[in-house]
């Protein structure tokens, strides 16, 4: 009878979230003022706060004694712990760590940075990343006893030896609870897709095509609100679509693919400049101009095959080189609406808007879809859909990857 | 409170789908043996199979009277009824109308085609296809009083003047049951997905990407398992993918797309051939095999670069020019698997099996996924989610479309 027991979790959960919005929105409220903004019976909220209270989500900040002197027990006020991390994000990159901390209301409490020395092997790499959540939460006082998941992003592809077992166990081993991995780069695109449920970002991000240009390009599918693996894992592979049939030989083996035209290293070669400090400073330079020209028209043809195919609704364009010369997403912009006009509406075509939190943001994200039961149930269903999905922090839209 | 209302309808629904499975199997059980076949409560059972008493998708087909004698009321013993028609599924294409009708248990119990008269205006082709419905149900003694679900494929796009509301209001002013509308290639690709939970296909069927080579190229996406409809409806264009930049001018008014080379006229053109039976008849000739080549190659490009970003499990390769010269298949598959040779594991790349009513077999397909408690639930909250979307009847992998 698993279907029943996944049902009465299922309707925990979405009566759970709606508790945890609306602390979000006020703390030190009492149950019954919980009650009448949730709609819940006195009882079917006892359980829950008395649940949400156990496991250290929420705490009880105050009583209002004062007002109920004389008049019987007087009612708990209840507030979101800012102190108990129930979410955990966690980016490995190629050259350093990213860790962020968000409450049970999917606010980020706590995060941080730390660069590995050069040449770290991956298993330093892992217990970098292990010390660096440590370090996190000893320095920023954050509980991390109440955690209800972890998200791992790696940057791919695993090193020789190396494997997503060795995330798993080195994270399980030295925290309790359940721990997710997937590529850096598709918890980025999930970012990405999640963050426009807030204010000011009115847009569906149910369909979400994310790539991003750095040393390699790979990218990230959302497709009606979820991420895309693949049937094998490996789903987003843009940097490796064919632009040039006489083109240079890519590091995969093949000719002419994507990167070796629109990776970090071709692209600088071809503008004639030594790093991406200097590709910014002389962007309006013709040699400059013309290579990043290349590069966003075989990155513009790319991206409009890919939404000829998926449709999506927004197309977002990340990493250090567009973030260097943001004049590659309008080009390329250009080159998708143009190959995408005999489609009607085209999508929404953007520069990525997040930092390089982006990928521990978005492993946090895919915790909170983590649940069977409500990863791919209907938003509908559920009265504050939003609230469940969005990873409502202060964006960033400034820092470099 | 939706919510509860919807989880409630949920577990219902997952019961429902239970006992029909069982009843499928085998029909003529006594609700004690599909109570201890099912796991299912008495109480539960007598509810759930009072339900489909009530709307016609069970019968009391005998009672085992002569066993029981003497003994008290005797038990009735159940079976899916073989003449209720739960879901209908219709594919209005450009030339032709194809209807199927299901049972409870999603079986195909009746279907029919019919041709239109050249020329057919659009409200002649949306009268064609309820007539035709009508028609099937008296001449095979179908009852349609019961419908669950319509699902309704059109061949796109819509004619100058037509729309979807013109589909909804034709089969909902007939018929007293939900309509669903959907591009019909893309039915035929949920079809060519779901059709593999049968015996004999074992392969995972989550990710599928499927194209259809006639007279426009069109496709469709399966993404863990559910159909893409993309942001604004419009996913699945293949046709309109650029193969060469230098090339003829499309009728989308580009240069270059897939359909240029790989539709039917001008693949036919290219071969010197007048149509199908010809091409079929010379596929061995140079010059036809020549341009079979031109159309394999174009097609598993546009394949190669869908498959890197979406790494599907499988791509099936449909319509009737590929029906015509298999070797089509074949080749493509070839160009598929040189490009993803550095991406590892390739998916499996094969022929479409369904005949000509994959777009009616989808659309039925797609009525049991349309309730939106089932649609998005996983799989494997469900005791037998095999026979919840799978549609199980004989295959006809030699007809044409």
């Amino acid at each position: 009878m698993s279907g029943s027991v996944g049902v009465h979790a299922l309707v925990r959960r979405a009566h759970e979230e709606r508790v945890l919005a609306i602390l979000r929105e006020r703390g030190g409220l009492s149950r019954a003022q919980i009650s009448a903004r949730s709609g819940l019976s006195r009882t079917t909220l006892s359980e829950i706060t008395g649940e949400l209270l156990a496991r250290g989500a929420i705490v009880v900040v105050n009583t209002d004694a004062q007002l109920r002197a004389g008049s019987g027990r007087p009612a708990e006020l209840l507030a979101l712990d800012p102190r108990s991390g129930q979410f955990l994000g966690v980016d490995l990159g190629h050259t350093r760590a990213r860790v962020a901390v968000a409450d049970a209301a999917h606010e980020i409490i706590a995060s941080g940075v730390e660069e590995y020395p050069p040449g770290s092997s991956w298993p330093w790499r892992l217990a970098a990343g292990v010390d660096l959540v440590d370090r996190i939460a000893r320095e920023q006082g954050i509980n991390l006893a109440a955690l209800q998941g972890i998200g791992v992003g790696v940057a791919g592809p695993y090193p020789a030896g190396g494997s997503r077992a060795d995330v798993l166990a080195a994270f399980a081993s030295r925290f309790s609870a359940p721990v997710i991995v997937d590529n850096n780069t598709r918890f980025a695109a999930l970012a990405e897709a999640s963050d426009l449920g807030e204010p000011g970002g009115a847009v569906d991000a149910g369909d979400v095509l994310y790539v991003r240009l750095a040393d390699g390009i790979g990218g990230g599918l959302v497709v009606g609100g979820r991420l895309v693996s693949g049937a094998s894992g490996a789903a987003g592979e843009f940097g490796h679509v064919k632009v040039d049939p006489a083109g240079g030989v890519c590091r995969c083996g093949k000719r002419g693919c994507l990167e070796t035209v629109a990776a970090l290293r071709p692209a600088l070669a071809a503008a004639g400049v030594r790093d991406l400090a200097e590709l910014a400073a002389r962007r309006e330079e013709p040699r400059v101009r013309a290579a990043m020209d290349r590069v966003a028209d075989a990155l513009g043809r790319v991206l409009a095959d890919a939404a000829l195919i998926l449709n999506p609704g927004q197309i977002v364009i990340g990493g250090p080189l567009p973030h260097a010369v943001p004049a590659i997403v309008a080009r390329a912009g250009a080159v998708i609406a143009a190959e995408l006009i005999s489609v009607g509406a085209g999508p929404l075509i953007r520069a990525a808007r997040l930092g390089d939190d982006d990928g521990a943001r978005g492993a946090i994200t895919a915790c909170f879809r983590q649940s069977p039961l409500l990863a791919d149930y209907p938003g509908a269903a559920f009265p504050a859909p939003a609230s469940r999905t969005a990873v409502p922090v202060p964006r960033t839209p400034g820092s470099s990857s």
